[in-house]
């Protein structure tokens, strides 16, 4: 093995291959600790065409090859567990390549942040619309490879709806050019697509051409008290009746999450006093002129109608920028709140969106007859489905007993979720913690043909192995 | 073969196989007469299962099978240029499943009618975004192997952007079920994406599930003159600042073309008396409620600003909803107008948004030295780059003399739409028509990729041979 060392030194330079397990130990770790990471080394290319001769190299060697971004993936798939694994980081390729205002497009590399894109399409007035907790730290390719979400793809889409064009290096360390800045073309196979969301297991992303949005003009922002569920199923329609596409948040959560947040996080006491079970926090934007004036008082409106027809109970509307802030510092707050209350067992799933109520009403049923005690704090994206199914230890309860029931409580939401015929995993992706889930849960035929694009695509298996299939 | 025959009547029943060469005729032609198709057979599946088993019956003969749905395509994508091929029509499954307006989705076998997708979307007080002018004949599934676009992709994107699940039926015969309803779902490869737009080469799409979009409550037209597309262009930008994604048309189209129209077409007078050489038509429109009071005048405001700062040389609004109407009777009118003025050239063509101008201009020249007195007819969708870049004999000029020299034109305008980076089939697709140049023009790398997928997929070449590849 020292003489791969030594050719993949050759390649890119001494100082580029970390070998020593201490100095690997950043880019080995997951942040959460859920894996613990096995390497050879850690690689850091400053070019296609070096990311192009590792790969080749490491087919020549029969080394799988683990491509990373920022390392800030929830599911593992950044992760290497091999001893002989390569981790290849993007980090050195970060270079916001071009910004085109007349075009609506940036040109990008992989190892760029999310911060750094949103930067600068801002600088050019532009908006670059994923928007994430991480976004300081995750990679726009990690972006890529993962298909990210976030609370804009009620309006946005998800990452995969942002990316015009890509570079791609194959499993067969070939260079795919495909850096397309049209928006429409239907010569041929849309390539992008197969190497969007498949988190490295067909290719390493390089570069990439992406689509801006037009930077908001305005926003309005409130928060709302609703009864249940099924309440804020009746408003959310009513708000896209109203706003349409401009409805750009709406964001279900249950008071005792919002709770947890006023109780750990510094600054983040609730905007309202009420004692309904649930909570909305709901947020317009415009890139229209015209709504600098009328959205707020629009949303004001909006509100006002749907207290009178009882479908909330209270709200409060964001009347200044620091206070539209506060109400998103408590909606990310979540998780962090979370940690604070012991043990907890997540589910990051999906299902159509007038399913949502009766699935956390069954689901949290479930689960505290599985265990009594326990804490359901779902809340996530109602807007587009996506419901982050977390429960929270009991109270006065043994973390280590709760934990122990993870493989129960996980099979038994997981399969509510597959008789709703929704997706368990909406948002993070399968990378290595739900690979064995993902083929347990996929229908046949659809699990075989991925295993079909694999195989053909990366027949020696290199490409990030043990990752989704 | 007479076997081979008499197991698809077994299969479908007799009355459902057709093998009178008079009796295929209207499923064999194109409609242009661009293609001239041979056949052994065109069948009429009811069901999944039955398209499932023609397939597997199909792979054990060896016998090529070209799916179609309403026969409408411009690429002869649906053309059975073989005489031992199978037409594989979709016709007889033409029933929408269902709608439901509170998770905004329809469910539809592939052969209905784009039309009737739109009516029960309409219907639930819905709209499928999806317009073109064959909506009465082409089918969804047409729509989905194509990825239609049509005059609506500027606010809703082409049809990739409205499908949320399909079924498929494989080159293997098996049943692919991916009909989720899901709109977030990261959960593995996301195969649709491979069969949208794939032209049936690599599977027939036998249902959808589709996304609908909130039913528009108002819209704003206006009819403009401008002195170029340069000012189209920049009349673009500030529509877009002002409307952001409520400005759902924007088509530019050359004076030439507008009498064209005028002079062929009944009912169809210009809007406007100008001698600008180029027309721009903008339409508005929105969901949100307050849209109903506000579209129309903050359109009125925008044209009389633009027409302020010389960037618009006339307008006029449509104040009437007849008068909206007659003015997409006349962009719609364009390709059956240019019938009338002998024969044409056409190309199908986007490059990025910016670049319009240039190309309009560079094209527009190389054509005219080429072939003296030719009249360039370039229109279509400015705001997604997608020009139709279409030639009109010259006036006093021999058909064939013009039509003789299609070669040298599509390779002149060709050479130039790579010179920009653009597409050589932005909305129409490759079918029959283009698939040698579009070896010509993909760089090897992606060519050999889409080769590889249809390798790997489809490797007795059995669905719809000849066609892409």
């Amino acid at each position: 093995m020292q003489e791969f060392i030594q050719k993949l030194q050759d390649l890119i330079g001494i100082a580029h291959v970390l070998t020593d397990q201490q100095a690997m130990q950043p880019f080995l770790r997951e942040w959460r600790g859920l894996f613990a990471g096995k390497a050879q080394a850690v690689v850091f290319p400053a070019s296609t065409q070096e990311v192009s001769s590792i790969v080749k190299l490491c087919i020549a060697y029969a080394i799988p090859l683990i491509p990373q971004g920022g390392n800030t993936g929830l599911v593992g798939g950044q992760i290497s567990e091999l001893s002989n694994g390569v981790v290849l980081s993007l980090k050195r390729m970060n270079r916001v390549l071009d910004v085109d205002a007349q075009n609506n497009t940036l040109t990008v590399e992989a190892g760029a942040t999310l911060h750094a894109v949103r930067a600068a399409a801002e600088s050019a007035d532009r908006l670059f619309p994923l928007s994430l907790a991480s976004e300081g730290s995750c990679t726009i390719g990690g972006n890529i490879a993962t298909n990210a979400g976030g609370t804009a793809v009620l309006a946005y889409g998800s990452m995969r709806a942002s990316v015009l064009g890509l570079e791609v290096i194959l499993p067969n360390g070939e260079i795919l050019n495909i850096m397309s800045h049209l928006r429409k073309d239907n010569a041929g196979y849309d390539l992008k697509q197969l190497f969007i969301g498949s988190e490295g297991t067909l290719g390493i992303v390089t570069k990439a051409v992406l689509t801006l949005a037009p930077r908001p003009k305005a926003w309005a922002a409130a928060w709302c008290a609703v009864a249940s569920p099924e309440a804020a199923l009746i408003l959310l329609k009513q708000m896209q009746n109203n706003f349409a596409q401009e409805l750009t948040t709406f964001e279900l959560m249950p008071k005792i999450g919002v709770e947890m947040v006023a109780r750990h996080i510094p600054n983040a006491k609730t905007p309202l006093q009420n004692d309904s079970a649930w909570h909305v926090f709901i947020e317009t934007s415009s890139s229209r002129s015209a709504a600098q004036i009328t959205l707020m008082p629009e949303l004001e409106q909006a509100i006002t109608a749907a207290f009178d027809k009882n479908i909330l109970q209270d709200a409060v509307l964001a009347h200044s920028e620091a206070q539209r802030v506060h109400f998103w510092h408590i909606r990310e707050s979540f998780s962090e709140a979370q940690k604070h209350e012991g043990g907890s067992i997540k589910h990051d799933v999906s299902v159509a969106v007038a399913h949502i109520p009766a699935f956390i009403a069954e689901a949290s049923a479930a689960v505290c007859a599985l265990f009594e005690g326990a804490r359901p704090v779902p809340f996530g994206h109602m807007g587009d489905g996506n419901i982050h199914f977390n429960i929270s230890q009991p109270v006065i309860s043994n973390t280590s007993d709760f934990l122990a029931q993870r493989e129960a409580v996980n099979a038994c939401v997981h399969a509510l979720v597959r008789r709703y015929h929704g997706s368990i995993a909406a948002e993070h992706g399968v990378g290595r913690l739900k690979r064995a889930l993902l083929a347990q849960t996929k229908y046949a035929s659809a699990y075989a043909l991925m295993q079909q694009l694999k195989q053909a695509l990366d027949p020696q298996n290199t490409m990030n192995p043990h990752a989704v299939l």
